[in-house]
This record gives structure tokens, C-alpha cells and sequence, in this order.
């Protein structure tokens, strides 16, 4: 049979599957989610050989050492699969809760009832983690699951969704509700982005190609989770003091996230006092600046001089550019030219201008004499997320389990009919 | 210039214009809605004028009646579109509202800040007065818009959206916040749909073959309005008379609309006492039934025979589906099979049953003992509407203002930091 003949078939048994996800009571999610716990401990070796294989025969290909690693599962990578089931159990079921009714002036009573989007198709790279940490959010929050991994990672990820199915029959769950595509073959995504009518949105994780690839070909929605280009504009009159704790903690604290600081806007007033003292402190973190010809003269030889594509860019690394600017509104003029709506945040005493930024900054997290790398599912409340989207439709920031549903008009009434 | 080049430099200017909307205070856009108002009034021979000749164009060309109606601007129109601009000017600006911020254990103060989504494209037919009443919701929401609209209209559009710029141009708004297509060129829509760097998203107002050329060619996301397929289930043991009355509104009040009623649904053991009562007002409201044989037994010669494609079936006109089943099961197992994820009502006296039907039947509004026709943004409270979304990315049913921008995660520190 045809890849596209399969995969048709896998979609049409997701979305029977997900009618079941969605009526499913939260205790038999949970039921799902602690037998899966269980089996990535008493199935670790199984997993664990799987990706040896997947390993061995990367290395024969000549993969380079970063993906190697990140293809690795290690006892400690289990052991944190079987966390986050346990630490979703906890979180509360995100299907048919109203958040609010209110009674309209002939009696309805009108609210919105979280439901299940249906069928989410996950298309990722290199991490085989991915399969268990993304299936289980989308399982809790009601959907069914389309898994759809790299090609490096298949008999990793075939293991995987093994205990997926092993944990959803367990539960009483149909097992098609997680299912992985199980080829390599290209021509699978491009199959899956053409089933609108069984997928009700595509989520792909990875880079910026695979992204563009998919949002190209989709007939259905994709949630982007594009790059960070994250800036901090320190203010005039900014705190001194904590600006240089902020601004080191968002760039040195763990510089290859996406949330990680990429470039440090400093008015033209604040910059004398402040910029020497922030870049030597940057430098003791061991991050390397680059600046423009204005702040040049102020850090010396903490640092070198900016290229124009270092404006703008994603470093993932202990780099940061550094400008100074003459105002807000410059700051603002930047972050809109070279931003990437993920991360901004302020540093500043100053409410009025506070409170302007936090408007006028289009970014899916704005924020006010904080870390940027507070932009995370867990940081801001919403437990486990499954990315952070950068795109405004349907959910803008980190995507949790409410973010995986959506809401459906819910009127009771005593008879009423409209005039 | 090309088409694709003249399409790329108006969605430009719309993503410029679109930064000045998204800061603009709520007393700038009612300015701009009043001056629109007057303008409407005063400028009203022109529109009518312009209309005149599209009249003439059509007519020239054999265009049906139907459609000649729906191109037709009448004093009524215009005082209704001038209306409209009034009763927005009465509803609370969405932008910038916090609806809750909730503090996190290391002191940061977390919420949602409600953002426009930037650039809307509405693609829609015949209408004339579409210009005027999606151009401001989606103004007011402080989206830049740009209108393509149907090629027989283009004069009365023409004149309609030089009103928009004018009044914008009144309130000190940017005139590229309001932008239409001016050409009836076909390559303008296949040409927008690919400007995702400018255009957030598009949303397609009319036949279905325009929503699935919209969908096959855009990369952005598609916010889209299919058709309504609504069902009516009378449980066992409802009350009669409240059924009659809701089951007739549902159907008759206005049947060309898509909130109205395609196909009831008995139970079986209901049947027997109900149908032929059903039968009965729903033959005095000149409405044709096309029944299953169980129902047709019942209903003798108040109905005839349905055809399969009876059901699942729009008929925009005085014509009902009518079909007995077994159970709540199959009458929601008939829903999913048939359905159209517009609006399913229940009729029923039993509590458990009302809350399973709300929480199973899968529709952007679900009602227990109400009529489908209250699947309306006037009706369930959020003010005008743009239409009515029956795919559950970004929004599921009516759309009003809200629901036309986004919401961003604003974060108060003190400094706080990432360990």
C-alpha cells in the first residue's frame, strides 16, 4: 500500500480514537499516565537497547557529536519520562471545566466548555524523549496523538509508542490514540499535511526548515514555535544593581534555550553608569559582546564591535550583542525590527514607561524587571507545556495542557426561543 | 506592476499601519467608528451611486435574482451599517485588558494581556456591507484589515471603503489600516495567501468552495465559517410543549440562516406521543418533512420519505430531516456521523442526560432546551460577530471582538531571576 494510503488510514483511526479521548473521565488519564510511569521503569532495558541500535547506526552514518547526544537515552532521560507522567497526573484535567456562565437578560445561562482539539499530529527531530513528553500532554488535555519522529530516532521511538499503547490498553484507552508513524519516508509528512478532515492541527518541533516545510504544504493549522531573539532594554534610571542580575541570569544562565537573552538595548542615559559595570560582570560569566560603535566606547575592551547580522540573531551560545538607544521608542523601533515575538522585558523604576512596554512590546511573553527565561510553561504557572508558540492564532507563549484544548459555547435553557 | 508585487506592498503598509491600530487608545477607534457613522449618512448618495452601476453591471451580465438581492445597497442597508459602527462604538475595548493575574511563589505577578492579532485578509462574496461590518470589528480590535471582495461589487466596495480611509484619516489613524483589493483579478487572493511575513491570518466569508481554495493555497492560519448542519434531540420523557415550541423556532423563525435547524431527532419511545404534535405545528409553519420510515409510520401524510442525502444535509429553506433513534448514544453517534460542528440542541427533563449531551455532542454551541438560533454573537452575549467558527483552532463559534486578537503573558518582577 501507499504511504499516503497509510497514513489516511492512521488518521481516520486517530480521529475515531479521540472520540473516546474525549469522553474519557480524568481518573482513566491518569490510570494511562501511571501505568506508562511504570512501564518506563520495568521496560527500561528494552528502550534502552532500541537505542542502541539507533545510536549504532547513527555513529556508522557519521552523525555529528551534538545530535549524537541529543539521540542518547540514558537511564537519567527515562527516569525523567516517568517524572512528567507523574507530575501530569497531578495537574488537573483540562476537559469540561466552564471557566465562567453568565445568564443573558431572557434566562440561558452561557458559558464556555474546555473540549479536546481532536487529533494533534506531532512531526520532531533528533530527541526520542519528544514521543513520550509530547503524547502524554496531548493524551491528558483529551486528544489523540499522531507521532511522527526522525528518521535517526525510529526504533527508539518505536519502543516508545510501544509502552504508549501497552499504558492506553492498560487504562482501558483505545491504543490508536497514540500512533507513531512507523517510516522513515518523507513522503509521510507530506501525506499527513494534506488530511485536514482527520487532523485538526499539525505541531512541528525543530528547526526553522522543517517549520517552513510544514507550514507550506498544511492544509490545516500549524502551531509555529519559531526562535528567540529575546532582548532586555535597560531604562533610564534602571535599578543598577539589578539590571546586571537580571541581564546575566537571561544570557549566561542557560544560553543555548530559546529564552536565553540575544541582545542588551541600553538607553543613552543609563549606559555610563551601567554598561561598564554590566559588561564586566557579563564577561565574568564568560559571555562575549558585541556592540555597537556607541557602547564601544564605554566597554573597551570587554568587548568587540557588532556585525550588522548580530542584531537579530539567535546565538544559543554565551554571546550577546549590546546597542545603545536613545529612548523607549528606539528600544521599541529594535525589538519590532529584529524581535521574534518570543521574549522582551524591561528593566526600569519607572511605572508609567513600565507599564508602556508592557503594551506596546509584541512578544509572546512581555515582561517587567524579570529574567527573560521566565517564558516557560512551568515558570509561569501552567505546569508542563509543549512548546512556545510565537504566532498569535489560537495560543501566543507557552502551550499547557488548556492551551491543547479549545472551548465550545454551552447555553442551558428553560425552552427559550428568539423573537 | 504585477498583481503578486501590488499584493505584497498593500499588506506591507497593512503591517505598518497595523503597529499604529494595536497602540491605538479605545477613544481613537470610537472616533473613527463615529466619523464612519456620519460619513455613511452623508456620503450615502455616492455608495448608492456606485452601487447603481455594479447593479447595472450584473444585471447586464444575467445575474440570478438571489444574488442581485444580496448586491443591492437600500437606504435600510446603509442606516443598518451605520448602526453597526454605533452599537461597536458601545462595546468595551478588548486591547489591552488583563482578565486575571495571578502571583507566583518567588513574586512575579502573571497574566494575560489581550493583543491584536496584527494583519486580518477577509475574502468574502456578493455583499457590499461585508466591507463595512467585518472592516470594523476588526478595526475596533485594533487589527489592520485588508478587504478582497467579490468582483460584482468592486464599485460599491470601492465606495465603501473610501468612507473607512476617510474616517480613519478623521481619527488620526493610519488610512492603510483599512486597505481593499482593487482589482476583480482572480491571481489577488492566490497572491495574499502566501504574504505570512505580513498577513496573520485570513478568514474566508462564503461558499464552500471559496473557504477550500483559501485553505489549499494559505500559508497562514484560516479561521474558518463552513456550514451549519444543526440537530434537535428530543430525549424520552421531554416536555412536549416546550419541544413544539423550540423544534418550530429552530426551524421556521428564519430557516435560510445557518443556525437553523436541518434535522430533528426522536427518541424512540418519545415518538409515539411527540411526532405527530411535532408533525402537526411544524406542517402549519410551512415547513416540509422528509421523514425516516419509523418516523413517516408516525407522521402519515404530514411528511414523505427522506432521501439518504437528506440527512447531513443544509437545506437553507422550510425543509426538515426527521429521523427516530434508539438511544441518546445514537442520536449523538448521528450528530458525529452527520454533523457539521455548527450548533446541536438537546430537549430533555432529565439532568444527567442534558449534562452528558452537553459535554459529548461536539459543536461550537451545545444547548439543552434552547433553540439552535441562539448560536449568534448577539444572542450569546459577545456583541457583533464576524461569523461563526466551526474549527476549534484559535476560536469555536461566534467571534466578536475578543475573539479578533490574541493575549500575550505579561510578567511584574522585582528582579526576580531563574536558579
Amino acid at each position: 500500500m501507499s504511504v499516503a494510503a497509510d497514513m489516511e488510514q492512521m488518521a481516520a483511526r486517530a480521529k475515531e480514537a479521540s472520540r473516546a479521548l474525549a469522553a474519557a473521565p480524568g481518573a482513566a488519564k491518569d490510570a494511562f499516565l501511571a501505568a506508562l510511569a511504570d512501564l518506563l521503569a520495568s521496560r527500561r532495558q528494552d528502550v534502552l537497547a532500541a537505542n542502541a541500535k539507533d545510536i549504532e547506526a547513527a555513529r556508522a552514518a557519521g552523525m555529528d557529536a551534538p545530535r549524537l547526544d541529543r539521540l542518547t537515552l540514558t537511564p537519567a532521560v527515562m527516569d525523567a519520562m516517568a517524572d512528567a507522567c507523574r507530575q501530569i497526573i497531578a495537574l488537573p484535567d483540562p476537559v469540561g471545566a466552564i471557566e465562567a456562565a453568565r445568564p443573558r437578560p431572557n434566562g440561558l445561562l452561557v458559558g464556555r466548555m474546555r473540549v479536546p482539539l481532536g487529533v494533534i499530529c506531532m512531526i520532531y527531530e533528533s530527541r526520542p524523549n519528544v514521543t513520550i513528553d509530547a503524547a502524554i500532554l496531548c493524551l491528558k488535555a483529551g486528544n489523540a496523538v499522531i507521532l511522527k519522529g526522525g528518521s535517526e530516532a525510529l526504533a527508539s521511538n518505536m519502543a516508545l509508542a510501544g509502552l504508549l499503547r501497552q499504558a492506553l490498553a492498560a487504562a482501558g484507552l483505545p491504543q490508536d490514540a497514540a500512533q507513531l508513524v512507523p517510516t522513515a519516508d518523507r513522503a509521510a509528512v507530506a501525506a499527513l499535511c494534506k488530511l485536514d478532515q482527520y487532523i485538526d492541527v499539525i505541531i512541528p518541533r525543530g528547526g526553522e526548515g522543517l517549520i517552513r516545510a510544514v507550514v507550506s504544504q498544511a492544509t490545516m493549522p500549524v502551531l509555529k514555535h519559531f526562535k528567540g531573539v529575546c532582548h532586555a532594554y535597560v531604562d533610564e534610571g534602571a535599578n543598577e544593581d539589578r539590571a546586571v542580575t537580571v541581564v546575566v541570569n537571561a544570557k549566561a544562565q542557560r544560553p543555548g534555550v530559546c529564552n536565553a537573552l540575544e541582545c542588551l538595548l541600553v538607553h543613552v542615559r543609563a549606559a555610563p553608569g551601567c554598561l561598564p559595570r554590566l559588561g564586566a560582570a557579563l564577561r565574568q560569566a564568560g559571555v562575549e559582546l558585541r556592540a555597537c560603535p556607541r557602547a564601544l566606547t564605554l566597554l573597551g575592551s570587554l568587548a568587540r564591535p557588532a556585525a550588522p547580522e548580530d542584531f537579530g540573531r539567535e546565538f544559543h551560545d554565551l554571546i550577546l550583542a549590546v546597542k545603545i538607544v536613545d529612548s523607549m521608542d528606539d528600544a521599541l523601533d529594535h525589538i519590532h525590527r529584529y524581535g521574534s515575538n518570543h521574549t522582551e522585558v524591561i528593566l526600569t523604576e519607572n511605572h508609567d514607561r513600565a507599564m508602556e512596554f508592557l503594551r506596546r512590546a509584541d512578544a509572546s511573553m512581555v515582561g517587567v524587571n524579570c529574567s527573560t527565561r521566565f517564558n516557560d510553561g512551568g515558570e509561569l504557572g501552567l505546569g508542563a507545556e509543549i512548546g512556545i508558540s510565537t504566532s498569535k492564532l489560537h495560543s501566543y507563549g507557552p502551550m499547557g495542557l488548556t492551551e491543547l484544548t479549545s472551548a465550545k459555547f454551552v447555553v442551558l435553557g428553560q425552552g427559550q426561543v428568539r423573537g
